[in-house]
């Protein structure tokens, strides 16, 4: 695991294959490390030498000095063997290996993946790769991506991906339209060396990892996964979506990373077992993370919310009992007298918690805000969210009392939506995500991420609990 | 049902309550009108007399002049049943009663309701509501809605819905971010008059109506709707939303519209007979409704989709089998044929497709394009999804190629959603959607609302099925 420092770490950094030529992978690699202020050292490695984006390019591998922590090796699929020698015997001890063309490909692929695998292991060198999208170290500053990403914000979500795609457009969707940030990205790629396994274990210790996102399509060594996430879910959430979980996702799995097909049930059942969630749609690799970013997990599944339409209340009351395992529970008598004491008489005050009546004649600010105040007291509710109206006629009212709610409650995650147009909702997503606060387009979306960060609240319990029964 | 023509189709309407100020609903029931494009007479009536926007008003019920078709009365609740008995005395058959305070607050709106209901039964008027937010016809370019709505777009889409919010906020909604039109929207309100069963009875034989999406709390009369909606569902989809059918639920609904909890799973069974298919989240009787606006039932529920990523085929793939019912079939080997040739050799092409390779090749393009046509020939899929990646190195290629498709193949719905930089998807949006080419944020969604489409075509094969068997 020492060995991984080097990767997230890094002081010094050899790009292999660096480019002067803009838009080309040697190129965009350093801009990106450029663009997010690496303080450690470049050592860019082209043939022609001269100077890269101002930086001293060497003439080959044997040309660098001793000491680097890491190699970035972008140059062909069949270069990549004698190059990871060549850093080896440089005393170079760990290579991020971009090329595809391996065993994903076709036979051809598979035996220079051979070659490839002997090389790392007749030199003990530690390898992320080949066909990997890179990764990211954003407390350090650094990243070996050679996707055009900018500046990646930083904050206290890692993810894993066997998946080109996450690390590169998910990334870049997050970078540019989400608000908040990441601890440490990994794209496996073909997992010839390191796994997610080794990167697990990493964000086990990794003060700057606060909850985990994987995305895979095949276990590596699944007892080994299982025994670390135990470990890791006592602290952290693990959430994890498993690609090729149905005989047909399977087939395409095999397309994508010829990933071996598992048996589904029983992936499930030891996931369970080692405390970790389990997701079904891409999406939520995104929306969950950013709740996680800016709250904790709730302490249970009882969830307050507050709506504008007497519909809304029941519907999604029933899609909180139907499938999201929540809880939409009754409050406590001083509560409901609160809310009581806001409203119109000619309307009893319950959770679910009918807004309009109240907003209607106090005014949207003070009616949210006391009635959400109201629900976040009550010891029976771990979580509210706020289904905000706006529109031409409320305008988008000073929404500062959601981000001291959520700094007043900061045990309660808030997670909060929206109905009515569209140019205020994100007049007020732009408003309050900075802020600490997340918000969900569609009305549906926050209880469904409320019932996954409730699953991991369960599983941490579970674990808790094995842990007292064996003292 | 004949009595409803004077709802939908109103020659003369008077407005009891009529109001010269803005913003009260006397004054926006009229300007929703006015912005409609409404062709038939308005009879404004307020004690005052005057003119309202322009429009001569009438100082009582008994001033107007015979023959009216319709009023719309937006008095205080107890000031109803005297103004339905003043209507019926000038030979007016149909109401429309705004006023909430009925039985849906107190036992003293009970009383009241009471009252009303025998003026009703009395006179043998028709009314909706009351504590309706109002009805709309778009082909006749009327509205009875008091809620500030601006011009509706018309289209082939009918809505019942039982809570206010439907036929004011979420029509804004729909007036203002989607782009497409309904026929006829009814509020039901209290339902003490005209219930669900009389509007489905009307939408039945509606040439304009081309499929309905209903939201209710309580059934009036459940064994009647069965059997309306056993004929309608045999030429028109019926998607429903129930809302209060968990314990939680109902709890909600008895608060909201004090609908009586009834036997989900009894009414779940009846209405699988009756081949109306039931949805569970509110969002969904927008986002199906804009896809059956411009595109008919899919054929089956055989899916073909194209994705820039693997990750995303295989998750899609999953979540197609897992839980939406979705088939995701082999293509004919033309049809891998027709994929292989536009694709570098490299990928195995299939179903799903991995569009990127191609599109890295031969430009985003020309590789949707053609990958899109080559699944859309093929006989074993019934509708297919692009989900196009638009990024700022991809900027938005020209997308009339997926309008051209869509009207090409007509009977192949056509889902489309992105990934990439929200302003590009936006853009495409923005295009794409009046051109008649619905289109998603999330990426999944294309693909639940394909299920919701997938259950209809079933229901109307099952349906098909029995006539051939009574004969």
């Amino acid at each position: 695991m020492k060995d991984l420092k080097r990767f997230f770490e890094p002081r010094a950094v050899a790009v292999i294959g660096a480019s002067s030529t803009p838009h080309k992978p040697g190129n965009d690699v350093i801009r990106n490390m450029l663009a997010n202020g690496y303080t450690g050292k470049i050592f860019p490695v082209n043939p022609k030498g001269g100077e890269i984006l101002g930086i001293r390019a060497f003439r080959s591998i044997q040309d660098l000095p001793e000491g680097l922590d890491l190699a970035i090796i972008i140059l062909p699929a069949k270069a990549n063997p004698a190059a990871v020698r060549e850093c080896a015997a440089r005393g170079i001890e760990a290579v991020v290996l971009a090329a595809g063309g391996f065993s994903e490909v076709d036979e051809q692929g598979r035996a220079l993946q051979e070659e490839l695998l002997r090389a790392i292991k007749e030199t003990g060198i530690r390898a992320l790769g080949p066909n990997t999208s890179g990764h990211s170290s954003m407390p350090h500053h650094f990243t070996s991506s050679f996707f055009p990403l900018g500046r990646i914000p930083r904050g206290p979500i890692s993810y894993i991906a066997q998946t080109g795609n996450f690390a590169t457009h998910t990334m870049r969707y997050i970078s540019t339209e989400e608000h908040f940030g990441v601890a440490r990205v990994v794209g496996l790629g073909n997992k010839l060396d390191i796994d997610e396994n080794d990167i697990l274990e990493y964000y086990a210790t990794d003060p700057e990892t606060k909850a985990i996102f994987v995305y895979l399509e095949s276990f590596k060594n699944p007892k080994r996964f299982m025994k670390i996430a135990g470990e890791v879910t006592r602290s952290k959430p693990v959430i994890l979506l498993k690609g090729g979980g149905t005989v047909e996702g399977a087939k395409a799995a095999v397309a994508h990373t010829a990933a071996m097909a598992s048996d589904d049930r029983l992936i499930d059942a030891a996931l369970k077992q080692a405390g970790v969630v389990r997701i079904y749609e891409y999406s939520h690799l995104v929306l969950a993370a950013k709740v996680l970013a800016c709250m904790p997990l709730p302490k249970g599944n009882r969830v307050s919310f507050l709506a504008p339409s007497g519909a809304q209340l029941v519907c999604i009351t029933d899609l909180c009992r139907r499938t999201l395992e929540l809880d939409v529970p009754e409050v406590e008598e001083t509560t409901r007298r609160r809310l009581q004491e806001i409203s119109p008489s000619f309307i009893r005050m319950r959770n679910p918690v009918d807004i309009w009546p109240a907003a209607s004649v106090r005014g949207m600010l003070e009616a949210y805000r006391e009635g959400m105040e109201a629900v976040l007291k009550d010891p029976n509710i771990d979580a509210v969210v706020p289904i905000l109206l706006l529109t031409d006629e409320t305008g988008v009212p000073p929404l500062d009392f959601l981000v001291d709610l959520s700094r007043k409650y900061p045990d309660k995650p808030i997670l909060t939506t929206f109905t009515g147009e569209k140019k205020h909702r994100e007049a007020a997503q732009a408003f309050l995500e900075p802020g600490g606060v997340p918000t969900f387009p569609l009305i549906e979306e926050p209880f469904k991420v409320l019932s996954i960060l409730a699953a991991c609240r369960r599983a941490r319990d579970r674990s808790d609990l094995r842990r007292i029964e064996k003292d």
